[in-house]
């Protein structure tokens, strides 16, 4: 089924995954989109904050909307996203090393039909990613636009 | 010059860029990371609320985190930067669309030396990215970790 705003409410949790990340990957996302010495040079990496090479919070982060997008909005089971509008406490506990296999777990935190577009609701989901022993690696809260049913329901 | 903990003060702006993105770059960075129908395919595309293809948000978060690595961290003129601990407020405001030519601006919004490790401080940021008509298209508040001084200056 599809779950358009109606069909979604408070408290509803979805989970995805998993994904396993590699050093090569790591690098080659880094390269592209931020090449800092802990990213993308495991020498220099032993001699940063992190004591060797993680991946990039941006990596994580698009790996997480990856989960989200792949397994929960697109195709014909799926949430009718229609878009993103922002996001806020994303948080990165703990950086993602080679190896580590990453699941996605989201739950509806609020939602509010549109007073100005009768087709859309708004849905704000917690979204976390966590490793397979269960440590938290991201969280983040996002502000969704979600299809309402046109004939309802 | 290197911009250590102890350079950066509240209301200290940056500016860098310019990046032009192109439509093939768009429906690649979607297919691997955001493969909604709005971002991949331009038929699709133009029934969906957009109208016409558009960069995934995700994308455009991507590119302002290259723009501030590659512009004011990385070498030997730049922020001494050390990590990044989460953001908030991120908006997109606009959808971003084939050759649009996006800018940094980044301003210093708040610093705290640490009161656990005498070698760091933490930074607050505000990063906006904008078209070169001026138009917002993203902003959020990132928080980061930028190395002291080794010597007192």
């Amino acid at each position: 089924m599809t779950y358009y705003f109606e069909d979604l409410e408070v408290g509803d949790t979805f989970t995805a995954g998993s994904y396993t990340v590699t050093k090569a990957e790591i690098i080659e996302f880094a390269e592209q989109f931020d090449p800092q010495p802990f990213h993308v040079d495991e020498e220099a990496a032993r001699e940063s904050l992190f004591g060797e090479l993680v991946a990039s919070g941006l990596h994580t982060l698009c790996i997480s909307v990856r989960l989200f997008v792949t397994e929960f909005v697109r195709g014909e089971e799926g949430i009718a996203n229609m878009g993103g509008l922002g996001m806020d406490d994303l948080q990165w506990h703990r950086p993602v090393t080679p190896g580590d296999t990453l699941s996605l777990r989201i739950e509806v935190l609020e939602t509010s039909p549109s007073t100005s577009h009768s087709g859309r609701g708004y849905v704000d989901f917690e979204r976390v990613i966590h490793t397979d022993d269960g440590e938290r690696v991201l969280s983040l809260l996002s502000h969704n636009i979600v299809e309402r049913r046109q004939n309802g329901g």
